[in-house]
């Protein structure tokens, strides 16, 4: 957790830097920014708990039960959901190692599906993409993603095709991701 | 899962039944009433995996890793979220065997101040509280339970104050437990 100096101060906000320097990936880079906008109170946006299927339960003290096999389960919905401007959010987060382009089968056709629903119901719903090789992070919606794999019969989507239909998010120490920033000037820029 | 005969066909609503004609708990319940929601594309509603805290992690087969050790973790957020008529929804649901009173430890500090955050920033939050020896199921509204919390030195609320400030879901058919019903007669009611 990063200690604020004085709620609501201005951070700092610094230019892309290579990785190597931060050494955070991108799940924890979006806790943090996450817990940065519960601390100021700006949103109210958490990642869900992983699915899992708990077969197997001992009870050797009642007030600490131990799960002794479970599986994971294939996500239906996304990793993170919330509350911002009366709005519901609902995302999800990918990393890939790739410089060219993102493998469209890195997100499974259930969470798709659901990124859909949400938004027709009034959710706004996007992915973001890490090249973690080029430290460039970007914020897909969805409805530019459906467009994507509706027009083009491939397999991944290149980078210069985000670079031209997603947003950038640019670095920055507090928070790391500042994704809400991308949704103001964009989402809710009327 | 139940069959519906054809999507959107009228559904029959019946009278409160003894439990013991059920057979179901409230997480059941709850489960296919947002099955219900999202085969109607009424809204998009999912209760959240169960935090676990994963400690030791097998790997006997690459393609199904095994969890060997892991714990519950305190929720600190609630246990269903989602989106209905642009909203955000978010809440939490709570059984018990009494009679007369619910016991407000039943709920986390945490969850309640989750839910407290959520409506300010424009959720529809809310508690389902069911009496399962009274076969009777109430939606209350987060800012009625903060106005009980506040205004009442007790360790648990009246059944008699839930009947006077939540609202009684009927129970039917298909689905169980009709909680947007409530929300459109009230939330949405202007």
């Amino acid at each position: 957790m990063i200690g604020y100096p004085t709620k609501r101060k201005a951070y700092i906000q610094t230019e892309s830097k290579p990785s190597t320097k931060r050494g955070m990936n991108l799940e924890e880079d979006l806790n943090l920014t996450n817990q940065y906008y519960l601390d100021l109170d700006m949103a109210n946006i958490h990642k869900k708990p992983t699915p899992i299927t708990i077969v197997k339960v001992d009870y050797p003290i009642r007030s600490k039960s131990k799960i002794t096999e479970a599986y994971f389960k294939i996500p239906s919905t996304t990793d993170y959901n919330g509350v911002y401007k009366h709005r519901a959010i609902d995302f999800e987060a990918k990393e890939t190692q790739s410089k060219t382009s993102f493998t469209l089968s890195n997100i499974h056709l259930h969470q798709i599906q659901h990124m859909e629903s949400v938004a027709k119901h009034g959710a706004i719903s996007f992915l973001i993409i890490r090249f973690t090789s080029l430290d460039e992070t970007y914020l897909l919606y969805i409805d530019k993603f459906i467009e994507f794999t509706n027009n083009h019969n491939r397999k991944s989507i290149p980078i210069d095709w985000l670079r031209q239909n997603a947003y950038l998010i640019p670095y920055s120490l507090t928070p790391p991701i500042h994704y809400l920033k991308i949704i103001d000037s964009t989402y809710f820029k009327e």
